[in-house]
């Protein structure tokens, strides 16, 4: 399974946002759906071998992380405001989540109050790779098919994660000589890992 | 200068559309929004050797024209809405339009009443590359300085218009063994161009 983790500063932990104003209300909700699309859709295709976990650390109650599951998604389509009302729909279950178990609140999508920490740790056995502008190139990697993918907002990863990671010896990994958006990371990324047959 | 011609089958030609509804009352105006992001913005950077023109052959008055281009772009941000603002704001300059002339309505911003065959016919000392699934593999690809991309929407080119573009012989290329979105795939090409250091 190819997995990403998406670590978002300002994303909001409650329903209360309006599904016309995801940047303002819901903290940059946009860039967690576009995040969403980017990762799990083909023009005519749903990538089944793909995982997306959104690390929301917005007020008022972070963290809370929501799953988008492309192995078992249903009914939904790359359509950024129908993907902030199922995050939305997810969020509005929060009262019913217990410590450090998944609650799934639709086929293929499920919310936990895992922190960005918790994520890593269950997923140490795995390659874990970071981006890096002076990264080894991807091209040149030897990518296994359980590799988890850590991205991080239009605020960038706060230093206590990036300290966190480099203990842990996460690989360091580039695109290219370019800086990247987000979402075009993760565009790049599931290209390289298509043309690499991973997963 | 990299140059994406995008065509549009549905993309509305007239400035009354609503800047709230992008999808529907646009024609699929969202997609040409996000094309345009996709072409020339970078994380903290914007794409000066890229231009980027929207054929918009929607009702009620095909084709028009709308040219971004990156190199005297100024004061926009890679927003969806404010992209589906300016474009709206150049349509509204329709009447005073010439045939073949074109009229910038904001530094960076053109519009014209050019057919997507016009915009061709203008490029043929260029290599014109369209993309196929059998195509040869840009990574393998010794792309030129002046090139240009041509990409359609999510109808797709029309037959008519892939009958044109076979007769010039444009070039074949693949960009993976997927299937990708528009904007998924003017990614997958900008980063290609990048580490060919084209432009």
């Amino acid at each position: 399974m190819r997995e990403f983790i998406i670590y978002s500063n300002k994303g909001v932990t409650t329903s209360d946002f309006h599904i016309k104003d995801l940047p303002g209300s819901g903290g940059r909700m946009d860039l967690m759906a576009r995040s969403i699309i980017s990762a799990l859709w083909l023009s005519h295709d749903m990538r089944r071998n793909t995982k997306i976990h959104i690390n929301l650390n917005g007020e008022p109650d972070p963290p809370i992380t929501i799953t988008f599951n492309g192995k078992t998604l249903r009914k939904a389509s790359p359509n950024e405001r129908e993907i902030g009302i199922w995050i939305k729909k997810a969020l509005k279950r929060k009262k019913d989540l217990k410590n450090g178990e998944w609650l799934e609140t639709h086929s293929g999508i499920q919310i936990s109050r895992k922190s960005f920490e918790d994520l890593i740790e269950e997923r140490r056995n795995k390659d874990i790779y970071i981006l890096k502008e002076d990264g080894e190139d991807i091209r040149k990697k030897d990518v296994k098919e359980d590799s988890v993918y850590i991205l991080g907002d239009n605020i960038g990863l706060p230093e206590r994660i990036t300290e966190y990671l480099n203990d842990l010896e996460a690989q360091k990994i580039s695109l290219g000589p370019k800086s990247y958006f987000t979402t075009q990371s993760i565009i790049l990324i599931q290209n390289e890992l298509d043309r690499k047959k991973v997963g």
